[in-house]
């Protein structure tokens, strides 16, 4: 296992080159959006490039929602037999008009995940990004 | 395949039982939250009971941020080579104080990712449920 747990404990908070290295090699994750307290959430493929997310989407409440209130949350994980990733953006969203941008878009390699016509990019500006590994197990039951 | 897609329309929207039973079948989702515009999305396991959905988590900012505003989103997903699905839902997050409660989350079956001390017991009462179902392919690109 590259993740090293200190003491065995079962979650490893990753550092940022960690959880951008995670990221680059997903290419399915979920955004999250609110307006005016009403939470939504959404099944995305993405790309990254530069620092930067790159998703592809339908117009849509999706989009509605980011234009509204551009903050964000995005969250990629990846679960295997006995260990698990997650990593977590905090940004904002930012739809993309001018063909520079949409060209860097489409160098990010995003792909949508179904073959309908898709024309809207959207670029998520990272403010934050945090990562955690963990070593799956039972859980220790309290009084038992 | 058990999803009829209308001729062959990439993307299918499934019913409220075919969501729910995708659900069952599942341990692994997302839960978004958002406290004065700021959106959070985390992973959790999580169960499902009695038309209800248990999560079992640590203190911390998800817990504090479902006590300010208890309107939460959830996601769950399956990505498979040639299809996938998601099913999302929305609906309002209660942290359970009373043992009838946290014995009926009990039998919701979940557990949690690591094997810490996790004493926290949510249960989410769902407003909406909504699922789709994706033959995956590529994207038909515009003037190319």
């Amino acid at each position: 296992m590259k993740y090293d747990h200190d003491n065995n404990h079962p979650v490893l908070v990753l550092n940022e080159e960690q959880s951008w290295e995670l990221l680059a090699h997903t290419s399915h994750g979920r955004v999250a959006t609110s307006v005016a307290g009403d939470v939504d959430i959404v099944p995305v493929n993405y790309g990254v490039h530069k620092g930067k997310l790159f998703l592809r989407t339908a117009p849509g409440n999706k989009l509605a929602s980011m234009t509204i209130n551009d903050k964000v949350a995005f969250e990629a994980d990846g679960i295997l037999a006995d260990e698990a990733w997650s990593v977590v953006v905090h940004g904002s969203a930012e739809v993309l008009e001018h063909e520079a941008d949409i060209q860097e878009a489409r160098e990010s390699g995003v792909s949508p995940w179904v073959p309908t016509q898709k024309d809207f990019w959207i670029r998520i500006h990272v403010r934050s990004i945090s990562g955690r590994h963990f070593q799956l197990g039972e859980q220790p039951e309290v009084g038992q």
